[in-house]
């Protein structure tokens, strides 16, 4: 991963014209940031109303994909899937494509982004699969990071357009599926962290303890674990995992006494216990004796299958 | 949840006595802070040698957890679970506990906290269950947070020597099983952070990303995440889940791409299964077009048997 701070290759003028596709709550977010900045922006979406406090703003109406993108070298897309992105760009001809550049920002999967991008190489049109960690209304702030994956030189070019939509703007590579890979893993982490938080509101709550008493005690937690990340992330790139803090076998005690705590007080025992099976399966694997980090061998194949 | 800033009762003396029954790394480090702090420490282990250098430091050895017991008002206990505490406690005659005051920093459940809660109160015993959020060397220091429950006027009591072990030292309510449930909910906090980060590690792992590269990104979603969960616990104590930034419905869609990226990949699924079982749940339920934390119900009961 690198910022763009230091652009090796040589990138469009700040006032490079852009054209987007699709303008639901994030694609409106991205022409409105992209015209404050002082893009000449086009603006394409299948129900054209969508479009129009930014024509007042600015923006031309484009009346078809094709439109769109025939009046900017640059063409972002948000839309609500990849299909949806295929039945927009598919029948643009392939000499209006060609030469230029796709920076998609419809989520999917790692497979589709790199399908997108072989279809895109097949036009001679440039594919950048970008991803958005921000809600709509900070877009164009300091708040938002947009991450993009993708040629480098690529990047480079396009990095003061980028720039446009947010104070973070990476690039994790040259391989297209990355992006949709962080944004997979940034979305699963935000997840677990949520639903450990509701398990443990649901355990206080059967001692009449509101959520709001219970947070600010687990908050305290939050950046302590955070903080060992780096250090855990080290010992999985050295394939070498030694009890620092406590051993799996310690955590594997106290996550039994979740699990029984759970079931004994009527509330949700399946995260728990789930915690508990991957544990054990690491400890089964003889990995008892270290630290926490061993389990992502567990976490790198799929279950084994019930016989 | 109030912190001892402001002792309504009165207190023992910084100087009062105190007695620490087991030394493993934790109860260890727990007498050197007493010591340190100035307090008259007298210390026990089932293993007389783990006391040397603390006698050195001028705790008293006692020869049996009754000699321990005699020589302070203030027992702190910290042993390797509740069977060990009952075994070790058990046998001190009822007239050498009446009086007293026993602080708990065994870890255990809830109704083991209460169970003995009662047992205490039989014996003429005051019993407040403690627990630490801390690793031992913070112990002592600003990094430690000690939390206690039990009635306020012996916590309030006893609050200078709880004092000298870390610099947060939180009063969580009189029901003495709140203190396990707050570590159970907040080490289940701890553990969904880690697997749900071991998760990403090994989607990112398919694509050459090493765990220090992905975590780097992936560190910036925690505070963002850890700064909704305010706001989402009064939706909780009201009742009203408005979906003010995504519906449970949006974010099905991405866990559905998650659980579908992890299966093509070859990683495990069941972590990202789990979550989406959740909230297939709760939409079912009809909550789809609320927002995340309505999932809350879900948490509060344990899964329906299969059929």
């Amino acid at each position: 991963m690198t910022t763009d701070k230091h652009p090796e290759n040589a990138s469009e003028p700040a006032s490079a014209p852009v054209a987007v596709l699709g303008l639901g709550l994030m694609g409106h977010a991205l022409a409105a940031a992209l015209l404050r900045a002082g893009h000449p922006t086009t603006v394409w979406n299948r129900t054209p109303g969508k479009a129009d406090d930014l024509v007042a703003e600015g923006a031309v109406r484009a009346g078809t994909p094709a439109e769109a993108v025939a009046a900017a070298p640059l063409v972002m897309a948000c839309v609500t899937d990849y299909d949806a992105l295929h039945a927009f760009l598919d029948p643009v001809e392939e000499a209006a494509l060609r030469g230029r550049t796709l920076v998609n920002l419809t989520t999917g999967t790692s497979a589709q982004a790199r399908d997108t991008a072989a279809w895109a190489a097949g036009r001679g049109l440039t594919y950048l699969d970008g991803g958005i960690m921000a809600v709509p209304p900070d877009i164009g702030t300091a708040a938002a990071t947009i991450a993009v994956s993708g040629p480098r030189a690529d990047f480079d070019r396009h990095a003061p357009a980028l720039r446009a939509l947010g104070g973070d703007v990476l690039h994790l590579g040259a391989d297209q599926g990355r992006t949709a890979l962080y944004e997979m893993a940034v979305v699963g982490l935000m997840w677990s962290m949520l639903n450990g938080w509701l398990h443990g509101a649901a355990l206080l709550g059967t001692a009449g303890v509101s959520a709001a008493e219970y947070t600010e005690i687990a908050s305290k937690g939050i950046p302590a674990v955070a903080g060992w990340l780096p250090g855990y992330a080290k010992q999985i790139d050295a394939g070498a995992f030694p009890p620092d803090d406590a051993t799996l076998d310690i955590h594997r005690v106290s996550m039994a006494h979740l699990v029984q705590e759970s079931e004994s007080l009527g509330v949700n025992a399946e995260f728990p216990a789930l915690i508990k099976a991957f544990a054990d399966r690491a400890a089964a694997a003889g990995h008892g004796g270290e630290g926490y980090p061993v389990m992502i061998e567990e976490f790198r194949r799929p279950a084994a299958k019930p016989q």
